[in-house]
């Protein structure tokens, strides 16, 4: 046992199987985390400890919209991988794939509030979006002015086990960073709050996995996938998707993703797009890379042209193996304003 | 079968059990990932199909050092993508865990030579040593000067599977950035190379590995891990380490790879240190930051000031679960050429 009271014993399931994770306590990977990531990147973010969220160092920042987001953990990097100039203000994390708290998101909207209000980016879970609303309604009883964006881009499937509605996925991604950019640029709260709308609204993906998840303090697989299958449609915390079937190879998996997307918006020949093709925590580069030339070789058919990419984990289920495709049809704006300067732990280019 | 002639047989080892991987034929892995890379990064690089390269877009530039690194593919991002403006000019990849051969390597150095001589530098493995040595005998034969570096930054074992002497882990990224630096500053290749040299001298690494991985055309995994056991040590092809063990906590796995680390070179109270906890696939960045927790816990015990961080994958082991620490001991000039612009597709800031 060491000096914080860890034991080997902390390593094993409630099943008594050993979890094959580097962690002490199951019970306080969300805080150890935190934790480690205020100081990796204390030049760019601070940790409040209670309640717990992360915010952006030199906030608020006065005149500026501060963006707020935040979630269950286990979809890192985000959201607090995000947390600097150019996205969020502050992020919010919840307990493994379980929604913070209002008490969270008051406090961070108070921390970032700069006198140019408020913007809440809300995955699409029912958790999330009834505790923003109340933070909300608290922030806006102090006189903060409020807006709030739900992001719902997951083609994948109506409701689901966590949601009323489509999920809330890797659009989120290219939410918070435009969202950002234009709050960088001191555009008031409501064109920010539109130009996130209109990110959700222009965005959509899909996701898949070849295996589940471990949530550390269930200590057993969300789920089961026998060695030859494949859940196409899958949610970030592994809820159902479409269907379980049979592995297949990269290029039709990226048919069965892409397929979806592009007739959902729809997309057209023509359209210039953002293609971000995300690994789900336990797919490496060279996997996603793979994938990335056949959602390419897909679009080239269609005369969609990909203006810009993003390629690599930014929203994940732990160590599932398994990937997602988001697609964005960009205008000018979107393109400037994706374009702009960042500077977080996760995505970091041009300052 | 697709039109490419892949079919579910592809996706069979030879063992007849079904790989959990986004491939199509396990054969084509690396040609099908550079391809994607090169259409996800088209603003930076380019594909030289064969013999196969990544090269700078706008190599060669004329006046400066060209720096040209490669090996076994599967470590992704290492080494294409770090590949760009303050970091590599080309990178040659292998087939998976195998040695790029001197035709490509000499067809880089070539492509990068903008009058000012080519820098290689070299994870020590026999393959890769031996390949390199005659590029470089080939090129000078062409009137390049050509100045080599190797890494061998690995202390947990002297000679290995592969390697005669010590292994060339992590510190490999951070040579590539800060020779990169240099390079871009237009310095003479020989002060570029004795800055590589001084990065790898002053830096030293660590890694372990809690699951295998598995080579796509092997088809099964490289070695076998009980659910209860870890090993510490582990090379980044699943070379064997120093002791396979039970399972412990992330504080006790820091202690085990940090420990030697500081004992070898030896880093002292005073020292500050760039320190970089390193994904090795498969982990998620959840658990990289509770050991940058442990490993900060660490060095603040000893009165060592980390100065600067990296946390994520960045040389991987395909999907290995695992991580490695790497810590280098900073002076002003390597801190400013860390902090110098990068723009590559996985290290980024700056500009």
């Amino acid at each position: 046992m060491d000096s914080e009271g860890n034991s080997a014993e902390h390593l094993r399931s409630s099943r008594g199987c050993c979890l094959k994770k580097l962690i002490n306590n199951p019970q306080n990977v969300v805080t150890e985390a935190l934790h480690g990531m205020a100081a990796a990147h204390a030049g760019l973010l601070k940790l409040n400890v209670e309640p717990p969220y992360l915010v952006r160092l030199e906030s608020p920042v006065q005149g500026k919209v501060g963006i707020v987001s935040g979630g269950g953990s286990g979809h890192e990097p985000l959201h607090g991988g995000f947390v600097g100039m150019g996205m969020l203000d502050a992020a919010c994390p919840g307990a493994v794939f379980t929604s913070p708290t209002p008490d969270q998101m008051l406090a961070a909207s108070q921390a970032v509030n700069g006198g140019a209000g408020v913007l809440h980016i809300i995955k699409n879970y029912t958790g999330d979006c009834l505790n923003f609303e109340m933070a909300a309604e608290l922030a806006r009883a102090e006189g903060i002015e409020v807006e709030q964006v739900l992001t719902n881009d997951d083609v994948a499937v109506q409701d689901s086990l966590y949601t009323a509605g489509r999920r809330g996925v890797g659009v989120t991604v290219l939410v918070e960073k435009i969202a950002g950019a234009a709050a960088e640029q001191r555009r008031p709260l409501k064109d920010v709050a539109a130009i996130a709308r209109t990110v959700n609204a222009q965005g959509r993906s899909m996701g898949m996995a070849l295996t589940s998840c471990t949530v550390p303090h269930a200590g057993k697989p969300t789920f089961q996938l026998a060695e030859d299958e494949m859940e196409i449609g899958i949610g970030i915390h592994g809820e159902p998707g479409r269907r379980r079937m049979k592995r297949a190879s990269a290029a039709e998996v990226a048919v069965m993703l892409v397929e979806p997307i592009l007739a959902d918006l729809p997309f057209q020949a023509g359209d210039e797009v953002l293609a971000f093709v995300n690994g789900m925590g336990g797919t490496p580069l060279l996997e996603l890379y793979i994938m990335f030339a056949e959602v390419a070789r897909i679009l080239e058919g269609k005369g969609i042209r990909i203006a810009r990419s993003l390629v690599g984990s930014y929203i994940t289920s732990l160590e599932m193996a398994g990937c997602s495709v988001t697609l964005l049809k960009l205008d000018e704006e979107l393109t400037r304003l994706w374009d702009a300067p960042v500077k977080t732990p996760a995505l970091r280019w041009g300052v």
